[in-house]
């Protein structure tokens, strides 16, 4: 994480007006830039943040769940996006998840996933996490179209390429300089897989 | 892994006159399936192999690489088959990878494929190692697109979509009473994705 992804960071946090929990996560992401993630302690995190462990352990239950708080929440969004649309085709259905998840992803959370994505890279067992993460998103995704009488093959296919679909567009949200909005990337992101995937062309001929 | 898995694995590598490697192998798979993976010590696998601990760790530096042995092999197979292609489109060259990692599942492999799975996908553990594994692959890929001039957004898509196929086919490969080729399950999984990524029919209309 650069000194201006921090920088830029702090100043989001400092629009929030920011809560305890707020402050915990900006201390510990602060001292993972500088000091790497395993080389900081809850209790360095919660002096940094002016707070006890006692209090940091109200809102986190180890040091991980600062970088990984909300997976439920995060996973819900995507599902009941999904559930709730009224499209027929799976990798539709799919895309519903994903448009809907959109309001995770706003304007003023992207230096703080910046920040998070360069601790996250840097460190294997918080990158298994992550995977992990991902995979239960892929198979949340297939549960929806399960339960609406796709066949398991069929679902498992759509949920991994909309997972895929997810990962690429995240990637491009966060990239560096990058300001366009999740859903304008989205659209790029399935165009270009579409792209990549239409194989040989027909050859045009007149008629 | 159900005691058929295991008569099935015992039988294939009965078939191969096991060496060492084999029926350490064998023991350890055959003592997850007993007691889970964390129930097992290195002790016991070499006590069922009817060998000594020493002898172990001369295969395998621990317990997890009984399962995950031949990383390097396994991307090294995708990566040459990939970089040998005569493609110029992106997704072609890694369908070329990918093509070229046959020789890794051929059919006396497919019982050891699906008792190990079984073991991997009951442990959190192994199942990060093993999302680990494909996110080597998924970096493999690209970086072969990559050398060729391939712009990174497309080499990361191509790659991913690559790496999605892969585990699509992999997962048809061993599901149970499953009898045809990783190639031609490839090929269906290919269809497959396409099938769902076409979008909105254009509508034919006549000349």
């Amino acid at each position: 994480m650069s000194e201006n992804d921090v920088a830029d960071y702090a100043r989001t946090v400092a629009r929030w007006e920011p809560g305890t929990r707020d402050r915990l996560q900006q201390a510990a992401l602060e001292l993972f830039a500088e000091h790497g993630y395993d080389g900081v302690t809850v209790k360095e995190i919660s002096d940094r943040a002016g707070l006890t462990e006692r209090t940091f352990f109200r809102y986190f239950a180890d040091k991980r769940e600062v970088l990984f708080l909300g997976n439920e929440q995060f996973q819900e969004t995507f599902r009941s996006a999904a559930a709730n649309s009224t499209a027929g085709e799976p990798l539709t259905v799919v895309l519903a998840g994903l448009r809907g998840a959109e309001a995770l992803f706003p304007d003023d959370r992207r230096a703080w996933a910046r920040a998070r994505h360069e601790v996250v890279s840097t460190n294997l067992a918080l990158q298994e996490r992550e995977l992990l993460k991902m995979s239960s998103l892929t198979t949340t995704l297939a549960q929806v179209l399960i339960d609406r009488g796709v066949d398991r093959r069929s679902a498992d296919l759509a949920a991994e390429l909309g997972v895929t679909l997810f990962r690429a567009t995240f990637t491009a949200w966060i990239a560096p300089g990058e300001r366009r909005s999740f859903t304008e990337l989205l659209d790029e992101t399935l165009g270009g897989m579409r792209a990549l995937l239409s194989g040989p062309r027909a050859v045009a001929r007149p008629c």
